[in-house]
């Protein structure tokens, strides 16, 4: 039974229906559709220039639109279902986090990039945009899983998606960066503010909830679902914005090798650093995706197919030791408590990637991008940016996100902090019971005893 | 053991033969690929026209397909499993119906749609209206599940595609009514069918199977997996049929929206309703659906993200509130029981949707739709309906929806209530063991203890 | 705890980081980009031939493959998870071994198929064909599931990879057989080569691990996953490689309707050959799928909507034939222990495969192809072969095929014998706890009760 303190009972309810009726407002105010799916503008384009339907960028995204909106709601979702008793949870809370994200962030990102005349004009672009800023909503997510209240966590949307678009905004049409699988604007800027929410919302009690900050043997098989749906999907998220053709094509090949180089290292590392020699599903289910992270920028760059899997195999190795030998670290000397371990697959990898594009960008010439330097790196391609340029923003671009992150991860956390947002106690985190109906069990239902609840052990038959 | 009355031993294999059989015989007869699938036909257009392959209707619409595809075999099927001893039976009698359904209607809808010299012409889009009609008889086991026999069920399979393939015909091709995406088609056909089937069906005995009318926690999570398969590719399910370029897109906005108003709606009531503000799985499983269903019939439309964002947040609210009051009221007032609450997530919201179809098929104009109105309201564009008089369109093809079901559904309950259907006795409904070899369980089994069967207590170790 | 024999601690990462440093450095030295995934070269094609982005064949295949991808790592994954205590190692392994796999083919065939001025192109189309290859080495993981080492696992992939292009090359390019969706080169060739493995790692003592050799109610719901992704996605497994335009099409079309009867055959078999008329999961879970294989040949020729539904249904029942009488004799008469029963699902329905594309062949005419048939059987279009003599090509290539399984299966058992390879021993088949750390369980893991090592038996509550 939850306290008073807990209760989401006018809480949840008044900040979602706010939240919603607020954004369907500036909705109606702002938002229209993109020329590409309006009747009127799409026709006349079609009747007064040299297009058919198969231009309209629908047919060239909405495949990869699919895979990442596959990617957010079922691979983010299930991959944190691996916790004992918060599958619930961590399946609907992910839902519930993305769900206000993707409009919010249309909104956000509608103003910084696509504002004209008054209206912020929504398409498949934007909607892939959208699902990606809800990416690294979802990464801070898995910092603070299981300790914080869905009020406090779409509170935290929507202060991070305002952040994400604004530091997107500097680092896309500012400084001319490139980052079209957000290695630095999702997965470092994701990771780096929900650690920082994380070291505000420290818990030196939560040790009364370690017991449920593990997995049982099903959650592990739930959570491996969400694992290699992000796994498969990973080169649509790379390529979804980047520019039609080879640019697409090419990102989807580094992606795959990289990924797959990062399997052989996670399963490699996690044996051997392992006493027995045992493989740990932790390590399988995050380190293996690190392949994904570390080509997020470079991943649209000549980068070769030896690059991407170097890159992917090491992104594997750093990621699986982070996961043994950094998360304990964080939480006893830094106090950053990191529920999923999001400082492993996205933080390291996210700014490894960052420093690749780096590397890539400084190698860049035009004789081995010929006309395509103009889709890949088109100041450089203008002559208005050599280069080396182009590595040092590529630089700068790091920190601007990194800085963005920690402030804001810091301020998110103070709003967090405020005490009537119905955060669980500390005997209560990882716990579904307090903000759901839980079924009972009964020792009727297949594969299943009687369930005791953790405060009542008498009931235990174990005892 | 199954009772003699229940033993599937001759009646399903004789069942699956004969309709199997029947099927082939009829598709030998009647069925051929269609001029994008058959060899000599494409290559002739090839030769003869200014058209390449791209302008196969195949590259236009497969994506999609296989999004519907998934929907209707996963999504419709794990979205069931939350019966703690019905998943056997729900995910697998889904893919049963699933795999008749889509043969069956290929002929019924080929008879009604493309039936040309006497042959019935076969490829993706006929693929894709199949699936479609399978959904409508999915939505109708929802209110039967676990009261019925896999024989009982192919039998309402035959009835209602049947039945379906007439209602679609006298809507879409004599009233000229508008349902891309199937809010009256198949949510509102399947709901109020699959609920008269359940009413004549009726159970006053079914308490004594009351105990298993419930989840447990796996399967829960299970369940998720269906609710958000069919939450992320319900943009493509209402677009996967509607015309190419403008129309695609725009309705795959429209649907992305309005589920992601309804999403937040529901998690809003959930907790609101709930006496300890708790969050109800049932509700988040369902009701965020709703946004989907509601633009159906509107979501091709040029309704504004504005307008789709409104529809989904009050289907929403609506569906929740029917799973919380309406759907005990249905069982003791109207003697209907509806297992999964097809009423809230398709009866109401499909209904809705049909009167948002009325709606904005009234506000239709040729400033806002351009030369795009020939696509989305052909009648209006060629000056032969007033946009008034395709809103009154609308509205009868609702009422003759409705009659279809509610008559359709009376007689095919009828004919299931022949007593050598193999049905389920009252103390035997939501229980797989009676049609299915059921793995013994083992103390061995990780997360898992021994299975106790209902009819035998003493077995229990909780006793 | 394992013994010092199956300690993975340095076999599994020295067989890991070998394999994948190796990999990396022949991909440095001999893989690069093909012509549409380059920046230089695509762009050269586009500002000097009549070409759009539209004709990257990126656009052509890129959702096909991504059905494959989910195929090959959801669906073998979780097929095979119907096990009780081996759902780590199912889903796990199958991911190591394809991540591996798809690196390695796209070696192996790039020297076969696409070696041109001493290089490697790699794109969509080599994706494509690595991971159909990964296929075939987890079907034949299907037959040793359970009963082999990682270590084991990763060089049976070396060499079955290796012996897959070999045999590919020879029915494709030197014969000029026809085997698009595989029913030769995947399926007939992973089965039986994983059978020959499993003959000679024949272990007579495996009774001491049978009572882990089945399912709990939830590993079998987890299995529907597996089954229902590979049923859904598998037209575009079939279609993937063939050609553009109604080739694609029709392969879609024809490999849908072959599954749903094969859908309806399953059932029907399953209820007949039961004592009880009670329905099996493994037949539902395997055969139902029987439909995919056995077209994988003929898919894209003009084998007709009825021609695709006959053989899907023969299968279908073939199939479940094959689990009831087949596996027990295939055990006990010629000592090939066949866990996931992958003779049944891909080794029969495989070879009636080729048979089909045997008949088929041997049926086509002009009349029927058009101008098509340069696409489907390129050398009767120039004439330089009958259709007769194409049919026997098809049946020498079974015969080739079956030839490089049988042996090559044999000489991979003896190389898999080796002592120090960390096999399991007779008592620990079909145990995760050998090579997995498994949650220690507890009784507040909700649905979930304490968790007892088999060899433990005093903590049992159930004593």
């Amino acid at each position: 039974m939850p306290s008073h303190a807990t209760n989401l009972r006018l809480k949840l309810p008044a900040t979602c229906f706010l939240l919603e009726i607020l954004t369907i407002l500036l909705f109606a105010v702002f938002v229209r559709y993109d020329r590409e799916a309006s009747a009127s503008q799409w026709h006349q384009e079609l009747n007064h220039r040299n297009t058919s339907h198969l231009d309209n960028d629908f047919y060239f995204r909405y495949p990869s639109f699919q895979d990442v909106h596959t990617m957010i709601f079922i691979g983010f979702g299930f991959l944190m279902t691996f916790l004992k008793r918060y599958g619930f949870g961590s399946v609907a809370f992910n839902f519930l986090i993305a769900a206000f994200a993707i409009q919010w962030s249309t909104l956000v990102q509608g103003f910084f990039h696509s504002f004209h005349n008054g209206k912020i004009h929504v398409g498949i672009e934007s909607m892939i945009n959208a699902d990606f800023c809800s990416g690294a909503v979802l990464i801070s997510f898995g910092a603070v899983l299981g300790k914080t209240s869905p009020v406090q966590l779409l509170l935290m949307t929507l202060f991070e998606v305002t952040l994400f678009g604004l530091n997107e905004y500097i680092l896309l049409s500012l400084l001319g960066a490139k980052d079209a699988g957000g290695s630095m604007t999702i997965h470092a800027f994701g990771a780096y503010f929900g650690l920082m929410v994380s070291r505000v919302l420290y818990r030196p009690q939560l040790d009364k909830s370690r017991q449920r900050e593990g997995s049982v043997y099903h959650s592990d098989v739930f959570a491996m679902i969400g694992t290699l749906f992000l796994w498969i999907f990973w080169p649509s998220f790379n390529s979804a914005i980047t520019t039609h053709g080879d640019d697409q094509h090419r990102t989807v090949v580094n992606t795959y090798f990289s990924l797959a180089a990062s399997t052989l290292a996670t399963f490699g590392m996690s044996s051997l650093i392992n006493g027995e020699g045992k493989l740990d599903m932790v390590h399988i289910q995050n380190a293996a995706l690190a392949g994904g992270v570390v080509v997020g920028t470079a991943g649209e760059m000549m980068l070769t197919p030896f690059g991407a899997m170097t890159a992917g195999f090491l992104a594997g190795l750093i990621s699986t030791l982070g996961f043994k030998f950094l998360t304990p670290l964080l939480d006893s000397k830094l106090k950053i408590q990191d529920t999923c371990g999001v400082h492993n697959l996205h933080g390291m990898p996210g700014v490894l990637g960052a420093l690749l594009g780096v590397l890539v960008s400084a190698l860049a010439t035009h004789d081995v991008y010929g006309d395509g330097m103009y889709d890949v790196f088109p100041f450089i391609a203008q002559g208005s940016r050599t280069a080396s340029y182009q590595a040092i923003t590529q630089l700068c671009a790091l920190f601007v996100t990194l800085g963005f992150a920690v402030i804001g991860g810091s301020i998110a956390g103070a709003i967090l902090k405020m005490n009537f947002l119905a955060s669980p106690p500390d005997t209560q985190c990882f716990e579904d019971q307090i903000y759901w109906e839980v079924p009972e069990a009964h020792h009727d239902g297949y594969g299943h005893m009687s369930d005791v609840a953790p405060d009542d052990p008498d009931k235990s038959t174990d005892a």
